[in-house]
């Protein structure tokens, strides 16, 4: 009943949920303040105990909320946090998904603030780990579902029992190990997939397309990894000695990698592009319609020109060309000065994105073809595989990813694009594949908010737009 | 008088010389022993005090031996330990010259005994560091003069004043810096050539051959090294976010690596081979009667195939072809597991080996010219010139080298060969360059002693049969 006369209200109540972030908005930022200030890095050993405390704190605050299922679930890992408010009846169910795990803080000199000590600093930006890169954005999810619950149309006359007061049905997970691969939650997901049905998962861990221009992600790619190692002489040998007769891994391994790439930046393996998805005319047209500065670009990445293959767009070798990146090479002597000798192996590590619909597998089994075979027999080859995981793209005209633009519109104020991204995130696809729900992506970060790098920051007039636009969607989901 | 004597009855005194060092066999090694438990590791500053120690060790060796004048040299870093004993009229001044100072004992765990612990093991195999590479042969020097001074045709009627006993001139010149560049040697070498001025220099710090095969080497491959760094983002970036767009340092200098070879080995720089002087038919001839297993250096090599410019013989490419080796690469990530970067910067060491008549200088400038012109507008690079030195050459035709031969044959009794070698000892062209004498390289250590590794040892049957020779060669010089 009292669902019902809410969604007849249902402007009302954004209007009122509104007005109480207004009212609200320094204690829900002491809180993310409070969050901000565990230092949660999930790869580091001496970590762990913190990023358990994070656990309980998040667990703690969902909790307090009034969310009447808490659970923090082991693992072999870090825990995740669970949550779940259901028994809305006619109201879709949504899976929300965040991190609460953060990235190291190296090289901690180039901080200008202490990075668990969240400073706030030019307007509205506030530094620390992770403010941007997720506990910035998750704060924004649970901060708006408080607003609902504090504003709901039966809140005055009291709540009976368990029944929920929001206008969804909803189920929260957050995991403490989404830096350092998500293995133990894709585990999770795939094992319980009956526990987290729903209609609909919702992830706001991207960014915005640029200041001011809030999108709907709906398109990422996957990638694969490998290890190529090279070996040539038993031991270092010396250069003077055996030099001319002793062929040298680390040329061996430049002139492999170097044949990785055609001229134009194509990449030269044998069966890599088979089963890469065409660009539709539409989605290149959209495209080009985004504003985009490739000068910006350009200095944002530091370098004097751009590169890559000339006949796509900067946008669409960026999002939907596969690629072929080569993320470290080492091989003998690296010390300053000289030392004169035939390295006895040389190694290099590989990724490549990809993009729908390549296999991961075939890919690495293509990779690994090409490496047998153009090295040449006065080395030897070893080809470790890695981690992987496919490209996910969803249809931009699903209802849910219309009815997320449409908040965002509202949230932000601004006219949103629907985008693809160039990186990966592997629980996406997961999440897709075990629970045959679409995944909308919104994120309320910006691009140039140095995650995962020194002086991470977030501007807290994207978190309250993001909280604007959670509150809209779910009253008119 | 004594001496015209004395060269009246040389085989006599051969024969004298060679029953005193049969006599005093294991007083000879004894001494030998003192000097290698001396840890002189030049390129360490904690051993600073053990190099003096054991520069102080070789001139007080000197003195024993009553050599009239000895210096200690300080120099700028580690001392010279000179040595002087001429006034024989009408015979030949010969400069020795050896290095007391040894390479670092790295890895330690894989010695099979500890490193400054001289031991004898496997028949006539004597292990320590520095046994091979130099003090052994070093010892050979001293105990050749020795013999022959204590055998002296005048000798048991007592030798008037400071007259020399010996059958030549000798300035006697040890340095402990040959591990670390020779700098200040050539320093002194250069500034002093009036006080070296000899008619012939010979060095012991090359090898026989082979087992029972006695060599005068009589070219040396000169070197010259350079740092290629090639710098791309401002900093590493996310390989999902830029991939496609930003080009990746390490895949342009592996293609710029992999331009400097072509398909046949051979180096692919304009003008790399402009000044190389071609092999001679008759040199060609001569090595190729040369005993030469390629699978034997495979092995030794631990490589499954021999590498290299074909239409030169395995020891041509090795000692008579100049070379471009990358001694090291490194660049992003070499963690284990996965960083998704694209690196900001990839660096590699690059040395060539020259031949005559190739200068070193211009042999940077058309590296230089290769790199700046293949490397893309999207890299930035930089090169960085090290230090280097032109190959060496003498005739082996000249009486020294002659009578060198000669003298191993006597020494050895065995054949000897006329044979250049692969590395660089570039004091070789320093001497030959400021004292306009012949150089005469007659090593007593074989290739496969370890000498720069673990287990480095000699085979005294060669450092008796190295006293023999030089016995033979300064009485018939």
């Amino acid at each position: 009943m009292r669902n019902q006369a809410g969604f007849r209200n249902q402007t009302d109540w954004e209007e009122r949920a509104g007005q109480w972030l207004r009212d609200h908005d320094s204690e829900i930022f002491a809180g993310l303040g409070r969050f901000l200030r565990l230092p949660s890095i999930s790869t580091l050993p001496e970590h762990a105990q913190d990023v358990q405390a994070t656990a309980r704190f998040l667990a703690e605050e969902l909790q307090r909320l009034g969310v009447p299922r808490v659970e923090l679930i082991p693992t072999a890992g870090h825990p995740l946090v669970y949550g779940e408010w259901t028994g809305v009846s006619g109201r879709p169910t949504v899976l929300i998904y965040g991190h609460y795990d953060v990235q190291p803080v190296d090289p901690v000199d180039q901080w200008k603030s202490d990075p668990f000590t969240p400073t706030l600093k030019e307007g509205d930006r506030l530094y620390a780990r992770g403010a941007s890169d997720d506990k910035g954005p998750v704060w924004a999810h649970l901060a708006a579902l408080q607003a609902l619950l504090q504003t709901a149309p039966g809140r005055s006359a009291g709540i009976a029992g368990s029944e929920s007061p929001l206008p969804i049905n909803v189920k929260l997970l957050f995991e403490g190990e989404e830096e350092v691969s998500s293995k133990h939650l894709m585990e999770f997901v795939n094992q319980n997939a009956q526990q987290l049905s729903c209609d609909l998962i919702v992830i706001s861990d991207t960014t915005l397309y640029a200041p001011g221009v809030p999108a709907v992600c709906y398109g990422l790619r996957g990638i694969v990894a490998c290890q190529i190692d090279v070996f040539g002489p038993a031991h270092d040998l010396h250069s003077g000695t055996y030099g001319g007769v002793v062929a040298n891994p680390v040329h061996e391994l430049s002139r492999l990698l170097a044949s990785f790439h055609d001229e134009q930046g194509r990449v030269n393996v044998d069966g890599f592009y088979e089963d890469v998805r065409p660009l539709s005319a539409a989605e290149r047209r959209s495209w080009a319609s985004l504003p985009f500065d490739p000068h910006a670009l350009e200095q944002e990445a530091g370098v004097p020109a751009l590169a890559g293959e000339p006949v796509y767009t900067p946008l669409e070798r960026m999002w939907a060309r596969p690629t072929l990146e080569v993320n470290g090479i080492w091989g003998g002597f690296q010390g300053s000065g000289t030392k004169t000798i035939i390295p006895a192996s040389a190694h290099a590590k590989v990724t490549c994105r990809l993009v729908p619909d390549q296999d991961p597998v075939r890919v690495l089994d293509c990779l690994e073809a090409a490496v047998r075979q153009r090295l040449p027999a006065t080395v030897r080859a070893q080809f470790t595989r890695m981690e992987g995981g496919r490209a996910w793209i969803a249809d931009p005209g699903h209802p849910a990813l219309q009815k997320a633009a449409a908040a965002l519109r509202q949230g932000f104020g601004a006219e949103p694009v629907f985008i693809r991204m160039g990186g990966s995130i592997p629980v996406v696809s997961t999440f897709s594949q075990a629970l045959q729900k679409p995944v909308v992506l919104m994120g309320f970060s910006l691009p140039n908010e140095n995650f995962h790098a020194p002086n991470e920051h977030v501007h807290l007039d994207n978190l309250r737009a993001g909280m604007r636009t959670l509150v809209h969607y779910w009253l008119n989901l």
